[in-house]
């Protein structure tokens, strides 16, 4: 019911977060776990580090206006969204070559062992990486099982446990601490992509009990298309581990310039080449849409909103199956179903301006943003669809059309 | 003599190029070679890249403003200045990176040969890198020879050649023709660092038969802070090689979702997770720097500048030492010269607005843009070092002081 979802977005306590966010009249944005919205600091952020500091200080922006120091900075400011320590966290290069840092790194920490373990329906770029990284290392082997079988398989020649907590497609969560314990009891490393999790919900890095971590800055954390991602290490690992693309920002003395890599203390050893500052400005300004902001109201927010779409299109969507988890605590902040003309379901929705998106064969998938959807998105959102399904409003060629990205 | 410097710059054909760019007053920029100066389109690339695009079309801009295509597309407006074939280029991740998974590449599609053939002098990231590839591939053996060795020590267990062009410190320019030639006919491949040599100078990547080669975004192209570094794999050597960093956007089929790695036909495959699209935006911008100008102008001016300068200096200040080479064909856009406290000649130079840099132990450090510096650049700060020389204005305690970056 539309008043009770409105009802829900007075009571909000993150309704003022919305005004954080510059988003375009007219579309419902549910997408968010994609590509998170605008912050209406990052213009301002980009024209200042631009202009301000490169365009007036040039190279002495570097000390003047702290630029060395932001992959640490942002980090800090991150640690409490994912129950890190700030000194655990290092903001760098992209999600893809933050997993083959830690997978080399976990690989090496645990000798006579060869076995990286994953689950079939792992983030295609995380077993890339994997692959990748076994054709380059002799001996390495990838033992790709089926989520159930996750529990058993974790043995005495499995070095490293790498899994993605969040399922990108049907939003389902994995169980970080009873995982970490069995691997823990087996003698293996974990590695955990929070791509789907980092600002979606708490995420407990500590908490539970993690070893290594990779998150993307772009989704729920709004640092804009292709922002840098970042990585955990946990602290008791630090020393231990060494990081095989090893560039001059991970050296202890970065500026003696001298010809032997010695690595940093700490995380920063898991720094490789200069960062983009200009990328790192508009992910702070994303980091800092959660200012003030408790993640136990985002994981309110999240499970109450996801659970009002879910209600909602079961009650009046028969067309479609549920392919998210029903228990809000075993799914992240999205929601999938399955429809069998799924594409161009969605691509009907997107010209309704209600935009999630579609993942092959046949999944539409919806993000929920805490900081900046409400209730009546939530609402709408499933009042569209069941327009579109009821009177098959999708079943047009304009909506067959496959484009270059999905 | 000034006037000899002004007239230079009224009958110079690049003197409108310096409109293209934002320079402070009263400071003469010449560290260039360090981080290049602010083109006047990049804030509002900046600004229309996160307004319109990011914050208007949200995730349809992947599509719908070619984000999807902008590795591609900057390194065909690139190719030209470096004298390669645009489908030889990508633009990604940062220069370390890129060296990384070249240097892999190179090492695998050499099997039966261990060592990588390097100089002492290499610029000391270079060497962070093959240190931690050797660390992470046993039995890979990094052979650091002096830069005059280097001929004699191309051996059969060389596979890869890996070398900077332009060495950062003196400026010294390695002949590649003749290095890559030595390097084929004893079977090795080469890999060219051209951070000190894109965009200061015509490069010849085709025209001296380079195999691979790697270059930086923010020096001389003006990419910004940090910008996105650059790749080179010569036409005939793609299909061969590999990059050991397998992410979703190098795939064959990036949106296919498909669980195994197939790496992409051409120069895609070198390509690993989602790039920084506001980062991207302000290379495409430094790129555009070069619109319409003829590299031969640029080396043209660049020689001039710097034998200027040089003649200016040797003429007025016997306290330094010239350490670039005499010769202008051999010597990248910078200028070197050594004091015992060129630390503090540096940072009393910078105290007049003449900004270069220092690089222990003793190494005061000028690079010129030709794009936007001008001969009455080069006199003003020969002119600046000769008063701060004759008059000790360096030996003050303000000027000894270390700074974290410099």
């Amino acid at each position: 019911m539309l008043d009770e979802a409105r009802a829900l977005d007075a009571a909000d306590p993150l309704a003022l977060a919305r005004q954080r966010f510059r988003l375009p009249d007219g579309v419902i944005y549910l997408d968010g776990n994609s590509l998170g919205a605008l912050p209406v600091m990052t213009p301002g952020a980009l024209s200042r580090t631009a202009e301000r500091e490169w365009g007036n200080d040039l190279i002495t922006s570097w000390n003047k206006h702290g630029w060395i120091d932001a992959p640490a900075r942002i980090a800090a400011k991150l640690a409490p969204l994912v129950g890190a320590k700030p000194n655990e966290l290092l903001v760098a290069d992209s999600t893809s070559v933050c997993l083959f840092k830690l997978l080399a790194a976990a690989l090496a920490a645990r000798p006579g062992r060869a076995t990286i373990l994953t689950e079939r329906r792992n983030f295609p770029t995380d077993l890339y990486v994997a692959q990748g990284l076994a054709d380059l290392l002799p001996g390495t082997q990838i033992n790709t099982v089926d989520r159930a079988d996750l529990g058993t398989a974790i043995v005495d020649d499995t070095a490293v446990l790498y899994l993605t907590h969040t399922d990108y497609c049907s939003g389902e969560r994995h169980d970080m601490r009873a995982l970490n314990e069995v691997a823990h009891e087996n003698g293996a490393l974990t590695i955990w992509d929070l791509s789907h999790s980092a600002g979606a919900f708490a995420v407990e890095l500590n908490g539970s009990g993690c070893d290594l971590a990779v998150g993307c800055g772009y989704k729920y954390l709004n640092g804009g298309p292709g922002a840098p991602a970042f990585l955990f290490v946990a602290e008791h690992l630090q020393d231990d581990l060494r990081s095989p693309i090893t560039g001059w920002m991970g050296h202890a003395e970065p500026f003696a310039f001298a010809g032997d890599y010695r690595p940093a203390p700490g995380i920063s050893r898991f720094l490789t080449g200069t960062p983009s500052i200009l990328a790192l400005a508009a992910l702070e300004a994303g980091v800092g849409t959660f200012d003030g902001i408790l993640m136990s109201d985002i994981e309110a927010k999240s499970a109450a909103m996801t659970q009002l779409f879910i209600d909602e299109i079961e009650a009046r969507c028969p067309e479609v199956t549920l392919v998210s988890p029903r228990d809000p605590a075993q799914r992240g902040s999205q929601v999938s179903f399955s429809h069998p003309d799924g594409y161009a379901v969605m691509q009907a929705l997107i010209a309704r301006g209600v935009i999630g998106d579609f993942r092959a064969p046949n999944i539409i998938r919806f993000g929920f943003a805490p900081l900046y959807n409400r209730f009546e998105d939530a609402w709408q959102a499933a009042d569209a669809l069941a327009e579109i399904l009821s009177t098959r409003e999708w079943d047009q060629p304009r909506f067959h059309a496959r484009q270059k990205v999905t």
